[in-house]
């Protein structure tokens, strides 16, 4: 068995990344990590924490885990149009086993080298497996897009595909079946997702309002309505999905892209005059960008969001964002 | 049962804190927070992790355990002698009860108002009883005390009494008794920690280098004087003790001040010439401060810290520090 001191020093310190990071002047191993953030910066500061049995099967590859627990707070990241600088990881673990520590610790690690964020400090201790990340990351000056910005005639856009993951979730909890060769491209989007830093960063010159979609689009979605003051009309068809996705039946594919979660993908309000430029953008990253509908004005008479259907269909799937307290398995 | 979005609005939203605290632009709510860090000080980061059943007893006043997990990651800013300024929370809950949330965020607002620090942000999910706060402060760029500066000929202090929080666990585990009268104020040791972040503070003028005592001093003094690259004598018979702990007999009085855990006093080193400064200053605070030793030099034939005891006899309890994996309740 090892030491609460033999994790940290095998798994969780790598004096050569605190040393060399600008702006970080003390980490791991003391009471507490300085930070020194650059002149005209803004300190973005999100957390996450993520339970077993909640959020992933206790069973989950421990180097896919490691990479997801940091890749869920880097979203948040992505969507204030943040650049990622350092995160602390506090860790509950039943025992502290070399074999699972190994490989969490070199897929937390892989996707911290990929965007020079620093493990600065955390926690260890014995308890019910439990990963808690706070991720820290700078934005220029009044330049973060919130939730609040969006502007009446915006289009609403989202990146990636949505759906891939709820996809897979249904898979492994025997709701429906996917034909084997379409399994693995489900099963990475649900246990490698990918922040989308680069076009968050890039959206701070274009975007009003942003946010990342990790509870399903339609209660994500509805967040960034409320707290912008506006309304807004989606375009249920409009909806990005794989050819995997297309294969299914409409209702699933409704449910797994509006009332899915674990998407990490970004929704983002943005002026129509931007459109030439988000397009440019999406060949420059390679990432499809998707136009799915516009906000509206605030009107309390109808609902906060109208999904569109082709000839006004009723949608087949009850549109609820994810609940952390309601009786559901991960 | 409350949903998610129940226990942040109803528990943890406090808009006019996060309003008007400076430096704090956009608190609970957007996908992250953002600060402005002051020009010319360093942020201080610590995260705590706390666990039921490891760290406090699940039906443990919940009044007290929401003061608890703040003021343990105060105790953290203390020892650096940073001012707090905000916190993030994120809490796992087997089920979210209104008669346990409440009282829970009263005690720990009522001691993030003392120090107005501001929550700004968090996160909630169902799961095994988990807290996990990251603290913020800021100190004077380069003036943080950390554990790496103790200098030779330095004296060895302590803040406040040792052991009676253990005294109390003791209690609890029915390892020994106490009379009833002395009861509540062991109890309160052990439930009610005092951040000593004015103590941190003035230190930053006084002293070479603090840590805070979480997990006894035997352990947390090793930390101190293997970064320092020094050794240290200690006197153990001045061990600032509490009056119901020097009733107990000399091996549980040695057992609580030297092996338990729980302190949150601060331990710091100062050169000599700054005795009267403290002794000024322990009246100043009305918190004992208490000088318990010396640095020595570093001398790897020796053990780093020599406990010395009247006419050298041996020490009646095994020296060790606290051990998150090791196997034992809380």
């Amino acid at each position: 068995m090892l030491t609460e001191f033999d994790v940290i020093e095998r798994f969780f310190t790598r004096s050569h990344l605190t040393r060399h990071t600008p702006g970080i002047t003390l980490g791991v191993g003391d009471d507490c990590a300085l930070l020194n953030p650059a002149l005209g910066y803004q300190l973005a500061i999100s957390t996450d924490m993520l339970v077993a049995g909640r959020h992933f099967f206790a069973d989950t590859d421990p180097r896919g885990l490691g990479h997801k627990a940091l890749a869920v707070n880097l979203s948040d990241l992505a969507a204030m149009g943040a650049t990622p600088r350092a995160f602390t990881l506090a860790l509950a673990l039943p025992e502290a086993h070399a074999q699972w520590l190994a490989p969490f610790s070199e897929g937390l690690f892989a996707l911290a080298d990929e965007y020079d964020c620093a493990l600065i400090g955390g926690d260890t201790t014995a308890g019910p497996l439990n990963l808690c990340l706070t991720v820290f990351g700078e934005v220029k000056h009044g330049r973060a897009l919130t939730r609040a910005a969006a502007c009446v005639g915006d289009d609403i856009w989202v990146s990636g595909r949505l759906g891939d993951a709820r996809l897979a979730l249904g898979v492994l909890r025997q709701e429906w079946a996917l034909a084997s060769d379409d399994w693995p491209a489900v099963q990475r989007a649900l246990e490698w997702p990918q922040p989308r830093i680069q076009l968050g960063q890039a959206l701070t010159d274009l975007a009003h309002a942003a946010l990342d979609l990790s509870d399903g689009l339609a209660g994500d979605l509805m967040h960034l309505v409320k707290r912008s003051k506006v309304n807004a009309v989606v375009e249920v068809e409009q909806l990005p999905r794989s050819a995997i996705l297309k294969k299914q039946p409409l209702a699933i594919q409704q449910h797994c892209t509006l009332s899915g979660g674990d998407d990490y993908e970004l929704c983002f309000t943005a002026p129509p005059n931007a459109r030439a430029a988000i397009t440019a953008l999406e060949k420059n990253l390679g990432l499809p960008l998707t136009r799915i509908g516009t906000i509206t004005p605030f009107d309390p008479s109808q609902a906060p969001i109208i999904w569109r259907t082709a000839n006004h269909a009723p949608l087949l799937t009850p549109l609820r964002g994810f609940d952390h307290f309601a009786p559901h398995a991960p």
